[in-house]
């Protein structure tokens, strides 16, 4: 391969960097496909300096540079960022789906703030943790997601707040019954957070909610404050050329990591709305080396066996 | 819960020790589902060790025996062991697959033959081996598999045999069309391995290959020996009482680990032909584990409670 410092080829580029983009890579590296990787200049988790190691011990070469563009109207496939382009024979787009949050005061990561002092947007990742045993809990949001984390979360908390600004929720109707008929759930309609305050230890001991109808406020009790108001696929990027939902979520064929572009894949949270554990996405990722691989042996002669395998 | 040794009752029944069953051990405990899990007295694996660890540090009940049947046609599900009878809400298969073998001279566990020391049933997971690169290797079988297994290893050994006992493949034309071209790809038709013979490290030195038309006998020099004549899921226990194919797949629903009864749920290699990695395995065991819950939320009244989640 004839490679400037700018201008590089791959068989198989993975713009990601959570679980399912350096399962991927570990995968692809391992088949020798040589995998480039674009973490994006705000790559960061828990899990991910591990799985980054591995993914660069088994030879995949990772830029954290973030992907401003790439054009899939001809192949090889174009990948920018702002210091070099990428052609790639195959795509992988395992970019995740961002928990939405507010932005009230005390909710953000400062030293001041509570996020992940308390305040989450994952119940399920989350929820177990001992500082939420038998104490209050509150969670925003109106949909089904914040029903089931508010029902998961009664195994937890003393109590469990959902916190909704509307009158109504937009939940299906077997949630919306079964949240009424949970003993350890109260509603509070109409209502909005406006700040989280601290307890003695620095964590979350309370937050202010505020009635948007009569304009009263008062502060409420809570250890735990859950955001659950729905995810944004990260999928702007790509600028309308692989289909997606309404929502941005890419569709993939069911069963496959295939999108509407042969040869482009999506793994991970940005194609899953239902599962998005880190296992599951793994599990994605790792089909979607596999899949790549196929791809591009049965594409070998159109390819220029640009592909060395 | 009422509770005898031998008679044990919980919200969620796991059979298998791999990455699925594990992996929805460790969900389901958190989701505080008291999981029962049966190993099997034979249970064993690489990194069955670790995640057993963290099954059990998450407050999954382990049991190291074999479940010899279960009765699906009432509720609570009933399992059976030698030992014990666990009335189960919901259950989990994940009792695996195992890739079929041979039996011929050197290729056993014992001291004298060579699996896992150039013999193996799986080329994705060992074919990056050292020990494979640049030597002639050498592949059992005739079928889809076997074909992608010899392409695959063509990567990283000097030579691939594919050894048929018949004179034509059943792979599909394109596999077949792309093992005829790959020039690195030999055949050896109507012949059978008749023994392993080891190398002065112990390890796997070459193959005597037996036409069986000719009867004539070879000495065939290869480091690497892949079984790939295809897997035989761990569902004979389950007497019919789930759908499953021709094969024994337990078929689910599409994107989940459903089964054709509602509240069994599959998971791992016993209901996957396709992927059947490790990190897959444990992709659907978190889904499994997921869906389980759901199902019992769901069902909670009609389980007369005894989900205390």
């Amino acid at each position: 391969m004839v490679e400037s410092n700018q201008k590089l080829q791959t068989a198989f580029c993975i713009i990601g960097s959570g679980p399912a983009a350096h399962t991927a890579a570990i995968y692809a590296a391992r088949a020798e496909l040589s995998p480039i990787l674009f973490e994006g200049w705000m790559a960061n988790g828990i899990a991910a300096e591990k799985f980054r190691q591995q993914s660069l011990r088994f030879g995949t070469k990772i830029f954290s540079e973030t992907v401003e563009r790439v054009d899939l109207s001809k192949r090889p496939f174009k990948v920018h960022t702002e210091e070099r382009e990428v052609e790639a024979d195959t795509l992988l787009i395992a970019t995740g789906a961002v928990a939405k949050r507010l932005n009230f005061k005390g909710a953000d990561e400062s030293e001041e703030g509570f996020w992940n002092k308390g305040i989450s947007a994952c119940a399920v990742c989350d929820g177990a943790a001992p500082i939420f045993r038998s104490r209050p809990l509150a969670v925003i949001g109106g949909g089904d997601s914040a029903m089931e984390e508010a029902i998961f979360l009664t195994k937890f908390g003393s109590v469990v707040y959902i916190i909704h600004r509307r009158d109504a929720f937009r939940a299906s109707k077997i949630m919306q019954k079964r949240v009424a008929e949970n003993p350890k759930i109260k509603v509070l309609w109409n209502s909005v957070v406006t700040e989280a305050v601290g307890n003695t230890k620095g964590l979350v001991g309370g937050i202010r909610v505020k009635n948007v109808l009569t304009g009263e406020s008062s502060l409420v009790d809570v250890s735990g404050l859950f955001f659950a108001i729905g995810h944004e696929p990260a999928t702007k990027f790509l600028d309308g050329q692989l289909e997606t939902d309404a929502e941005g979520y890419i569709i993939t064929k069911p069963g496959t990591t295939q999108t509407s572009v042969s040869g482009v894949f999506a793994a991970g949270d940005v194609q899953d709305k239902k599962w998005r554990q880190a296992i599951t996405s793994a599990g994605t990722g790792c089909m979607a080396a596999l899949e790549a691989e196929h791809f591009l042996q049965e594409h070998k002669e159109a390819l220029n066996l640009r592909f060395q395998g």
